[in-house]
């Protein structure tokens, strides 16, 4: 076994700097289980750091059982290495050039942005937003005390119900509850739903913060390319075979950010199978609402046993006001209450009356209407624009926010998209979307915000450039 | 082995059920490790379950790490079953007195609350709030689009870094990082700063949520009585040495429910002691404001370095402006940052706008002022009404929402809060602080709340009759 020294960083103690550096060369498996480390005196000179620091650090790992020690005989690495969770997410963290091209799209404001995940601001109904905003600041029922109801207020909750009854789900009240957000959510069933260690199915492409999530609950993920056509339902049962997965994650309708939603049929066929292998569906819709004419849900059609229902206003209203809402099962809604008590989930009850007045007053259905129809015009020239640019659909735009297409051979997304930032300009790379370089070529365009002549000037400006100097890519 | 047959109940998959029957059985230990299971054709008949759901289960609970199989000679209980996760958070749903009990302090609104952990909905400063709501509303600056900024908005950490440095705490805005409120900001810092399997020491008797939060980690609790001399200092030692916490999650100022504030002197010396043993601090300041004149907070004297600080505005403002803030070391804010875009927690910009006009327009520092010379003088008041009552404090009262009193001898605390309940009355009795029988006896008065003849009233006559008929406990 071979220890190198530690580059010590101010900032955290080294104490837990040697546990972190020790922890992933036994996680992996640099280190092989079984084998003996050094002994203190040499480890603590090679570390430059004092026996009483190493011993402490040695106990940690002792502790984490990534470590055995055996009177007199010295420290060996555990030989059970599958530990039950790695600190994978620790990946995820913002060296990588992904997490530069990905920051702006949460963060940065402008008006180039053919990459965002939202709207516009001036798409959205600020005034109604507003509007509400102010008759439930004044109505003298909000409470400023309390926390909020722990299911969610009671009578936003009957307004979801009427929604969800209209789309085909009919469900106790009960069975409905509120979250802070949609990722927020996610989190919370996942916490109750998969344990370290389970395996989850992802589409691919999917919305990168599902992998980002799932990373820290220790789970397997793996995955399965989403197609117009659904699935390769052939390669779907072998790897339900193969990998047993426990979950699978996905948005049905309108899909970021390949636009797709599963047709009746292929979502026949898809629960059909799931069923079979008894993988548990986590059903996203946080898209569903700006479809002109939505199939069913998976929810809808198998039931609450077998998919739990997720959605959200944070795309069709605001993401200020933090209103999501699951539909589940009796016990894992009850269940779902508790956890958003023990971490801190609780809704604000001011952002639900906010969205209870829109719902309820008729002003969510009027805007959600003329959202679907300006979204339908926007997509048809879009459409159009990218085709002239030599860019493929791998399917008539049919709706909703987002177009996928595969840019002109010998381009490379990643590349332009950090030639675009240089002029202000986000992109959505489909790398961002997964880890298959299959993606790689391809690209998300938000439909509201590429419907612009300015952004279309500058991005066919910038692919002329990537079209005569062909990349070298370093991947 | 003795395998029982297992109750099933709609709502879950069959094969979920048995993986969960299963697991308890092997992490309680009933079944030992490396014993070896029946076969399957035994298991399907004793379960009622095809052997297809039976396999599937099993085949799981591989995955798991808590079975192992071996061709032709069936399923065995892993060896190593010092399970990094174990699902002790289930255990806490609310099955049992104690959550039946916890649940109207978070939940029922009424007039007779003298165990509620908030002020009275009168005392906030209701119109200032609203006030702040209006202008954040209309002002267009307001994104109604985005998300939030993920560290926070700036000036509103700006304004936080401003009311840090009078608390002597002085550090760059980089390090100051809001979250939507303090349970979730607990939350997230323990999936940044513990692994399953770590230690991790708490006061007895403290905030229940704690417990629970933490059970959801995966961590060991260790507990040490805290007292109006702060700690027995030897024992702390004893059981940093025993227990090696990796950290102590505490409450330094005005603790709930104790209401005791760590002197200087006793900041001091536990600063001292957790350094020497490497366990870094997460201190809870969530009622600090509340204090007269609080005394130096822990990551005040011994920086950022050994103390993680977390603090926010529900129990000041109100519970529905979720705006709460970590100030960390500059790494670990960084990963903060990224862990709230994760798992659903960056703020509602929204809020982070009303709390940043009310603490830079002045009316924050009006309000404080005012909240604390009225608890001050409704306190002395409690204080001495309790007295009469025969309940006995264990250290004068000297500030903020809480008194803890000891009822009088033979008064069960948790039988008292039934039939306090009954009459409409929330009380809050020792036991909801922590699994210690020590504290059944004791109970937490808020001193708003109490201040009022109605709920002495009730409380009088309920106490009367249990001094009378001492109880049959069931404990």
């Amino acid at each position: 076994m071979f220890v190198s020294a530690i580059a010590f960083t101010e900032g955290s103690p080294k104490v837990q700097q040697i546990v972190e550096a020790f922890s992933q060369a036994i996680e992996t498996g640099e280190w092989a289980p079984g084998s003996k480390l050094p002994s203190v005196r040499e480890l603590s000179e090679t570390l430059g750091v004092s026996k009483f620091t190493l011993n402490e650090a040695l106990d940690r790992l002792r502790g984490r059982n990534l470590l055995t020690s055996s009177q007199g005989r010295g420290y060996f690495v555990a030989m059970d290495t599958a530990r039950a969770v790695s600190s994978t997410w620790v990946d995820l963290l913002p060296q990588d050039l992904l997490s530069v091209l990905r920051r702006p799209l949460v963060t940065v404001n402008g008006d180039l942005r053919p990459g965002s995940g939202h709207l516009p601001e001036e798409w959205l109904n600020s005034e109604a937003i507003r509007q509400a905003m102010r008759s439930a600041v004044r109505a003298p029922s909000l409470r400023i005390a309390g926390l909020g109801t722990p299911a969610g207020l009671l009578p936003l909750r009957q307004a979801l119900q009427q929604k969800l009854h209209t789309e085909g789900l009919s469900v106790p009240v009960e069975q409905i509850i509120t979250t802070p957000n949609t990722v927020q959510g996610l989190d919370m069933l996942m916490r109750l739903l998969a344990r370290p260690g389970d395996t989850v199915l992802l589409d691919a492409p999917c919305y990168f913060n599902f992998h980002a999530n799932l990373a820290l609950h220790g789970v397997k993920v793996v995955t399965l390319e989403r197609r117009p056509e659904g699935f390769d339902f052939t390669a779907l049962e072998q790897l339900l075979a193969d990998h047993r997965p426990s979950l699978y994650l996905t948005t049905s309708v309108l899909q970021n950010p390949t636009g797709h939603s599963f047709s009746p049929g292929q979502a026949f066929r898809l629960l059909q199978l799931t069923q079979q292998y008894h993988c548990h569906i986590i059903e996203d819709d946080l898209y569903g609402d700006l479809h002109p004419n939505p199939p069913p849900r998976l929810a809808a059609l198998a039931g609450l046993d077998h998919v739990t229902y997720l959605s959200g206003f944070s795309k069709t209203l605001s993401a200020n006001t933090r209103v999501s809402y699951v539909v589940a099962a009796p016990q894992l809604a009850a269940n779902l209450t508790n956890m958003k008590l023990m971490s801190g989930g609780v809704t604000s009850e001011l952002f639900e009356q906010i969205v209870y007045r829109m719902l309820s007053e008729g002003s969510y259905a009027r805007h959600r209407k003329r959202m679907v129809q300006r979204l339908i015009e926007a997509g048809g020239r879009v459409e159009q624009w990218l085709k002239r640019c030599g860019c493929e659909l791998s399917m008539p735009y049919e709706g909703g926010m987002f177009i996928w297409a595969r840019l002109p051979a010998g381009v490379d997304g990643e590349q332009l998209a950090q030639e675009a930032l240089k002029q202000g300009m986000v992109l959505a790379p489909g790398a961002l979307f997964g880890y298959d370089p299959a993606h790689r070529d391809s690209m998300r365009f938000n439909v509201a915000h590429s419907d612009e002549p300015r952004v279309q000037q500058v991005f066919d400006a910038l692919l002329e450039v990537a079209k005569v100097s062909p990349t070298k890519n370093a991947y």
